[in-house]
């Protein structure tokens, strides 16, 4: 039995969260009790972070946008009424929040690679990577949000293959930053010679490319993992090519054979960037309703549902067209509009579907994300396996209906299940830092990884042209 | 003896801390029991923000570079020996692990108006104020040292005019977000419709300037003070101006009688800009020795000054010529090189004095900061009346010499003696936001600040043309 253990493949068990009202299951946010109006207050960030600790969940995942979902209907008044990702604080300063009450959870941070400027994003992780003590994760995107771009003094969007060539660039200045700026030993704390640091083992970055300039060197000293666990939203050509280069592990979605695709091509992509195969893990959202019974799930997910609001699901997929302006039997293929799909990350409809199809198509939970399971803790886990066993995924995001109920009842019900399954961890490592957990490899990006050329003294240390006149302290009482 | 007390100055008693091992008082990193090479560490932060929020301060000051200092002896070794402020680490990013801690400290957070986009700094300072409830001060600054330039992408420094020019539009993209985008009500929470907010009072910001183009709307909820108690350190001409416009509080320093001008000078333009002269205070970095006799405090500033680094203070001066290469009776008026000054902030030096006694002003506390004081605490409480009373200061920024021991000193022995004396409230109020406390006059700017006129539905509201269309939620069961 041990041996059979040992071999499961493991669960890597996330919490998908944002810092707003309504993330992605719109219209719960009405649900009684559910907590999420409560995303201003410190006190919700800090309730959820030990519940998830206590719970065995590796990490809080957490999403992002830097813009307003205003494509559906024209505007963003939908998104607006529907709490839709508006209000949407920051990602990044609920997590030392968090981390102060607690040792072993680990953060997913989204942050654009597209928009702010990567000195200071470098330095950022990695003051949080020194506070968590490298439990610090970032999921790179590059903004898809047209408004986005327009906050951030464009006109509009960059075009898709020049972000990911901006952001390969952006990656470059990071692990310059991260992995090449402070040797191993640059710290050494003489207090007899008064010496904090050796300057021949700290460097300069020099990087002049076609986006970016920056001289370095970096601010901060080494932390834990230097490099945060590099995570990627994707499935697009050009994200494939950027995921095999860089990724760590790749959040993706869609039906189980467009998963294996996936998860096929950016292995592929891993491999010809000189990477092993197993190098990358794949995290899927996952919808999960779980209950004692069989029916008290179902009574649950029935609740859950009543509460879903077609309109917040429209906007958020930012439709160009609006399914609800024409008559319930009217089919796909008599609207010329409709033509143009469904909206952002969505393939074309059925031509023969009805409004009313689609319409239930989009409120109906379980049949977006793929993912999707309901049932006693032992048809959920069976679930689970089936996808980390069969389809090749490797983790869950797991989305929230209620908040804090979904996580609890995850923690209550499926976790313990988990574990007599193998598939998590009895006792979690206390000490060990993201990356680690996930790959029990060490802490650090591993030395095949395209971000580990800059180490071992490849940049510029910094001059010293003094070093022979550097005048040692002097008392003076 | 009420009304007394009443009518005398209360002290704003901030702790000045920077997130890096040598803030200000270079070489006493090296002190038996100094916690300062613990700034990577989430403890540090928690158990800092207790202490100061139990022993009686408004708030720690969080002072902050971008860049490192490498114009002494031509390069960043001496301050990479020092530890001078490198590495130095993010100051935003401690502040929610302190605030998860503490109810009452206020956090004055230095960030650079020059080098970041406006709308990514408003959220997080948005996100903050939500966070702490109000608790957050922005010192305002537009970066001096040239590395930082070459760390965002430019071949050196902004013209010093420019820089607040800019900063000037970045203010008011800020108030446009920060009081503008918002109306005070337009959360509205309706459950039984499925609206959380009214789309009718979120605006659009249609920023276009000479160095900004911003849209809006601001991603955040007005938070408790919305826009953040607007602190700037100056004294420059240039400073002074922008300072009339923006700043509720000023870190300013010298000896009294220039701060005194400072102190004129600022209040006018205040009033030039339709603001009240008291609707800004000053606050100054303080050294301070304090023991429980004359003697125990004597022999602490000598036991400090024992440990004082020449090198850090020249560094940190960032004087462009080197002192200590010439004999020590050579006078600055036989030094060519000495005409170009003291170094970054520093008028030029007196042209009789040798090298002996230039470099014991540089490295002899009490020396550079004009505000000292050192000895028992009524004496040390007295030096603070004079300055409150005589030269017309509101507050002091303490300077460390030993963490955490120059703070406790103070709340042990000093913060009592100011209770006794009417200068500090006897039992804070554990709900005020930091504007609040400071002013006494409500959470937010002020009408009559320039920010305020973005207030009241002056911008331009949401788009929403399908207003009557808005399906809202339909039960799927």
């Amino acid at each position: 039995m041990t041996d059979l253990h040992e071999k499961k493949k493991r669960l890597i068990l996330n919490l998908f969260e944002m810092n707003c009202v309504s993330h992605i299951t719109h219209g719960l946010w009405r649900l009684p009790g559910n907590n999420r109006e409560r995303f201003n207050d410190i006190d919700y960030w800090i309730e959820l972070a030990q519940l998830l600790e206590e719970g065995g969940f590796d990490a809080v995942f957490l999403a992002d946008v830097i813009g307003t979902y205003d494509v559906f209907r024209g505007s963003a008044a939908t998104a607006i009424r529907e709490g839709l990702q508006i209000p949407s604080n920051d990602p990044l300063v609920i997590v030392p929040a968090m981390a102060a009450v607690t040792k072993r959870l680990g953060f997913g941070i989204t942050f654009s690679a597209t928009y702010e400027p990567p000195f200071a994003f470098a330095r950022r992780i990695s003051t949080l990577d020194h506070l968590t003590k490298g439990r610090v994760g970032w999921n790179i995107v590059t903004s898809y949000l047209p408004n986005a771009a327009r906050n951030f003094g464009l006109d509009g969007e960059i075009e898709h293959s020049e972000r990911y060539r901006r952001a390969d660039e952006y990656l470059d200045v990071l692990y310059k930053l991260w992995e090449g700026s402070w040797d191993e030993d640059a710290i050494i704390t003489d207090r007899e010679n008064n010496v904090y640091a050796d300057p021949a083992k700290i460097r300069r970055i020099d990087h002049v490319g076609e986006y970016f300039k920056v001289e370095g060197p970096h601010l901060v000293s080494p932390s834990r993992q230097r490099t945060p666990l590099l995570i990627q939203a994707t499935a697009s050509e050009d994200g494939i090519n950027f995921a095999g280069r860089h990724a760590e592990v790749i959040f993706t979605g869609g039906p189980p054979e467009l998963i294996k695709k996936t998860i096929a091509g950016i292995k592929q992509s891993a491999v010809d960037n000189g990477r092993p195969a197993d190098s990358v893990k794949f995290v899927v959202g996952a919808e999960i309703v779980v209950g004692r019974t069989a029916e008290e799930a179902a009574e649950k997910l029935a609740y859950y549902q009543s509460f879903a609001s077609l309109d917040g699901f429209l906007a958020h997929a930012s439709l160009d067209w609006d399914p609800t302006a024409y008559p319930p039997e009217t089919r796909v293929a008599d609207i010329p509009e409709a033509s143009s799909g469904l909206g952002r990350r969505r393939r074309a409809p059925d031509p023969d579907q009805t409004m009313t199809d689609l319409l239930d198509q989009f409120r109906t939970f379980g049949s977006k994300f793929h993912f999707f399971a309901s049932g006693t803790p032992e048809v959920v886990a069976d679930v689970i396996e089936s996808w980390l066993d069969d389809v090749g995924i490797d983790g869950i995001n797991l989305i929230q209906f209620h908040t804090f109920d979904t996580a609890r009842d995850f923690a209550e019900l499926v976790v313990p299940e988990l574990r007599r399954r193998g598939r998590l961890p009895q006792v979690p490592d206390p000490d060990a830092t993201l990356r680690d957990r996930i790959f029990g490899a060490g802490d650090r990006l591993p030395d095949y990884h395209y971000g580990a050329r800059y180490r071992g003294g490849v940049l510029a240390p910094i001059e010293d042209p003094a070093a022979e006149l550097a005048s040692f302290p002097e008392a003076v009482a």
